[in-house]
């Protein structure tokens, strides 16, 4: 029974540690069996599938009746969408759910019932599930012709429920809720005011020449308000205001006042409030796994702890390193800090550890990877080592992006000259010939790399892998055009032959060209700067983008349902807006200027407004306001660590958001730690 | 010879107490006979002179000939604009440059040629001052007829130069700019890669029908440059994209990765930058400030201080209270803060002042002034006094809100109703009626009110205020009216007697009506909260909108010099491009949208293009962000006070700047106060 006891106790420790270095919760069951079922439920694999089941519900979406996923948006010259027959999507959509029930009732088990009564998002997954087998129950006794399908709409909250990070940020936007709600009242109040002001000022008078304006913009209610919202966007701005302007310069004084007050103060004071609500948001996020990591680590050491029966004096806690070393053989974890945490394990001299000691062990999961360049190699020969020195050089480089540079200038050249030239006259033969020079360079600029620094070293950097690669495509290209249409000569214009023509050929060439220019990025050091703050957004962001695709799907979803019978011949204005909104591609922001520019046409019904007021105000005014407040406390930060410290020139560290506020995290205490502990609804310590 | 320097010390501790009450440098000179010029020339009457100078020169462009300042912007319908004869307007600028002249030569005197040489702005200063008298006497001897004329451009220095919180502000903007240069390198590298990008996409095809695309927006280098200018500015979006995303859905990506870019992460990145660097600048004007303000203070002191002649032991310096009291009675300051400080003066039992008692006497300068409402009246009646409870309640002035909401319901359903009436059909009678019942239920709350509170705790609220004076007025039409047109009765539609027509004295009332509805805002916490710190902002943007004039005037001359013969027969767009153009009052945001809206349709030749990209960047891109990073600095600011700490009910404070920043200011310690006066020029301290 101590032999199997002595198991468990390992056991629970692997899952503790494990639960630590992915910033799980602790408080799940913690008998062998369960803890079998949680390390399968959490294995690779098995999280794969539910990631593939998310991604097929979502993507049904696209094959499904009312969607018109084509090549062309051009309803003139589109072929009609492909139609599955009734029960092909169903039947994918059965096994999705099926899935879906399992994962609900393998989490259910595993968190036990004191848990789950807890855990909101855990009911309303069960509560989605049962509504969207209802609806599909439904939707199979009408033979799939039924119209309104609410399991559509809610499909996202699959998305949703999966992502930790996700349910965080929706929590942390819900807080910012109330005082949203106030700044957009106050738009409110500010539209409805103007909007009578300017009914009073542009009433209709009795010289028809004279009301322009109550004519075009201001005829009732609904238009002049439509007119003001527009106007908050600048989408009609100055159309709006140009023929009362050409009555009286004065009314000028009203728009300026409305777009001054609305558009100026009351929208960035909404970037104000989002900006100091998120301030604190990512220091926060990375506080609380910080306390998950460090929660973790002490259980694993507290199940570990083989003085239980000793509750006496609990200050002389200890742990053997041959426990220990058994728990890591058996962590699923990164080999890097598998292999540091084994090394100081063994370099450490004593044969037991206390907690401190343990903590301590486990901080190289904290640790950036420092990355280490491979050696250059060392040539014998006085002339190879010369050579080395050379083409090693940055200058070296530096003369590459002047050779890149002068290509791009080259092409520009030739660009501008042939713009207006018919197909026909076009001459391939100065841009074939350039072309195949500046590759011929890229390609001994490559290899003399590669010399100089070893391939290993070589392939070290990400600016020289980004290089390689395009160069090696360059050369494949270049070579296939050469043994398709021969070498470039005067009057290098052969017609069509395979895949490509000369011309699509050289114009791909040329794009690659521009694009590999973007090598010049990390010599330059404000670009440098910019380019990685943006990329460290876009992790940031996941969370933000995940939440956005919920509530477009969702949108996009209405919107078909909506407006799915509006396709009616009335010019092809219309029927592009429909084609457009029928499909369900994301097109996030685009879309969102495109509902602006649609509403300042005045095309869409009533309904439609409604729907697309919610839309811009939710995709366009929140959305982009909370990624300016991320932007800036990405940005500032980062600057400010800029100036603090000088870069380290070689040593390039993996940057990730618990690095970044590593300086003011603050540890959590022995005391808390236990007291979470203790709260543990399955583990019950004896101390 | 005692007596006459004693006269000499007060007069010199009079001036520096002055120069730190206007947080002034006390770096000039300090013999007798400056110190009057110098206060002479801070007078409030020659300060006066000086600024009506500085706005008659800058409002001269308005009569000047290539100006249009007519009611009508329609070409079609506006009269000739008045032209001055020759040299009237000439004669008013020579007198405004004989003003500026004295005013640069006292100046140069008053703070000597030591410092004068350090000041590059009165060298500026002197410079322009040349230039415009040099181009004045071309203008004369070629009899007006002259087109350029460099002096209009240059005259919006004379009002930079004149405010020291301007020339701070510059000083500012300049070292921020390094940092916006490299970010506007970055989006012209973005602008021409994309560009490239885009003209090897969409080159002219042999198919006439596919390149929509080429046609439209990529013929040549300039088009192509110019339709991604604007598609940053949103402005042509997304027609820019319709021909190719109807070939194919694929193209949108382009345009996606384009628009995500530039406009959401470089965009935003400027903002970043520029909040980043303004973050501490208030702080740090504010700082200055306070330096120079207690600098001043010690200066009298040690002026004051009669053991000049002992050096000895210099910790024993003290003024006498007689010599202060001398001194406080010569200098020109706010009232109640002279009567504070001369009654703590009083109340002090001792007859000297230690340099720190010295500092703490002057500090009720900075101390806000807290209002106090005078109390209500009390009344002797047990009837009076159970009325005066009644109406000097709160929940009073709750029912007058509700009421002037239903006012302004029941105008807008009036409103609807009529929006579409003819104005003859129109019967003025309702609305007429309600108003009148309306307007006599305000005029009610407001003798009550008054008859609660008395008339001069009435008057001490501003929200009083503003609602008795719109009252007043209210009653005031509504009395004309009627003497007018007679009472309200079914079909009263009387045709015009007088200068206005029954149905403007209708709109009329019905406008003050909705304005008079903002009364509300004080009861709303919020609304409160934005209103105020939107009025804090427009304090502290006084010198970012000064400068945005200087900016937006050299621009107007600019543009009308450039433009000025282009007005020629193309239809009635281009008239009123041109007349937009030639015509300068400042129409700052609103113009911006409307260039923008001008290049989105190719209107105006290359040369104007870059003039107005560049009015763009300065007006749209710049100035709009700084707003955003002073608006982001003052309302987080006044957001963190008001979690901190509760309000306070009945006092209410003078919100300055200098307040807010109160808690984190840096007092200036004795020693570098000393050190900067014995860095003064004209002083020389003994010690």
């Amino acid at each position: 029974a101590a032999g199997a006891d002595n198991d468990l106790y390992i056991n629970q420790a692997v899952v503790f540690i494990e639960d630590a270095i992915q910033y799980r919760s602790i408080n799940h069951r913690v008998d062998s069996k369960s803890l079998w079922l949680y390390r399968w439920y959490y294995s690779r694999i098995c999280q794969w599938i539910l990631g593939l089941t998310i991604t097929i519900i979502l993507a049904l979406a696209f094959i499904e009746t009312p969607s018109s996923l084509t090549v062309t948006s051009d309803i003139r010259y589109r072929l009609p969408p492909w139609d599955p027959p009734c029960g092909l999507t169903e039947s994918i959509e059965l096994l999705c759910f099926l899935v879906f029930m399992i994962d609900v009732s393998v989490k259910s088990y595993l968190i036990g019932w004191e848990e789950f009564r807890k855990t909101k998002w855990l009911m309303a997954y069960i509560l989605t599930l049962i509504v969207s087998l209802a609806d599909w129950i439904v939707s199979l006794s009408f033979f799939c012709t039924e119209n309104v399908r609410i399991r559509r709409i809610l499909r996202p909250f699959f998305l949703l429920q999966n992502s930790s990070m996700m349910k965080k940020t929706l929590k942390s936007i819900n807080s910012t809720l109330p005082e949203m709600a106030s700044v957009v009242l106050l738009l409110a109040v500010h539209l409805s005011l103007f909007t009578m002001f300017a009914m009073l000022l542009f009433a209709r008078t009795k010289d028809g020449q004279q009301d322009k304006e109550w004519v075009g913009y201001f005829r009732n209610l609904p238009d002049s308000l439509t007119s003001l919202l527009v106007l908050l966007t600048t989408a009609n701005n100055p159309d709006v205001m140009i023929p009362a302007y050409s009555k009286n310069r004065a009314y000028s004084i009203f728009f300026i006042l409305f777009t001054v007050l609305g558009n100026l103060f009351l929208m960035n004071l909404l970037t104000a409030i989002i900006y100091n609500q998120f301030r604190g948001y990512l220091l926060k996020s990375v506080q609380s796994s910080l306390f998950r990591r460090r929660l973790g680590i002490r259980a694993a050491f507290e199940v570990l702890c083989p003085l239980k029966e000793t509750p006496a004096n609990a200050q002389e806690l200890y742990v053997s390193v041959g426990d220990l070393f058994q728990v890591l053989q058996k962590v699923e974890m990164d080999s890097r800090c598998k292999r540091a945490i084994m090394r100081s394990l063994k370099t450490c001299s004593c044969d037991r550890l206390s907690a401190a000691q343990f903590q301590k062990l486990f901080e190289e999961l904290d640790k950036d990877a420092v990355k280490q360049h491979p050696p250059s190699p060392e040539y014998q020969s006085h002339f190879m080592r010369k050579m080395q020195f050379a083409f090693g050089h940055p200058y070296f480089g530096y003369l590459g992006n002047v050779v890149a540079l002068a290509n791009i200038v080259s092409i520009c050249v030739v660009l501008v000259m042939d713009a207006d030239k018919q197909p026909s006259e076009r001459d391939d033969f100065f841009l074939g010939a350039i072309n195949c020079f500046f590759i011929l360079y890229y390609l001994l600029e490559m290899l003399l790399k590669i010399l100089a620094m070893g391939l290993k070293r070589y392939l070290s950097y990400p600016s020289n892998r980004f290089d390689g690669l395009l160069t090696g495509i360059l050369l494949i290209l270049e070579i296939a055009t050469f043994a398709v249409y021969g070498f470039p000569h005067p009057g290098w214009r052969p017609e069509l032959m395979g895949l490509l023509s000369l011309w699509d050929m050289v114009r791909l060439v040329n794009m690659l060209i521009v694009f590999r220019f973007l090598r010049i990025i990390p010599n330059m050091k404000f670009m440098a700067l910019v380019v990685t703050t943006l990329l460290d957004l876009v992790k940031n962001l996941r969370a933000f983008a995940g939440i956005l695709v919920v509530v477009f799907y969702a949108f996009a979803i209405t919107g078909i349902m909506l407006f799915k019978g509006a396709v009616v011949p009335m010019g092809n204005i219309r029927k592009n807006v429909i084609s457009w909104l029928s499909s369900i591609t994301f097109r996030l922001w685009l879309f969102t200027i495109y509902v602006i520019y649609l509403l300042s046409f005045n095309l869409i019904c009533r309904w439609a407004k409604t729907y697309f007021v919610a839309w811009w105000l939710i995709s366009s005014v929140i959305w982009v306001n909370l990624f300016v407040a991320l932007l800036l406390e990405n940005f500032i930060h980062k600057w400010d660590r800029r100036c603090h410290r000088e870069p380290l020139s070689d040593i390039e560290y993996q940057r990730t958001v618990e690095l970044m506020f590593r300086d003011v995290l603050e540890e959590p205490t022995e005391e808390e730690l236990m007291e979470r502990l203790h709260q543990h609804p399955h583990l019950h310590l004896c101390r």
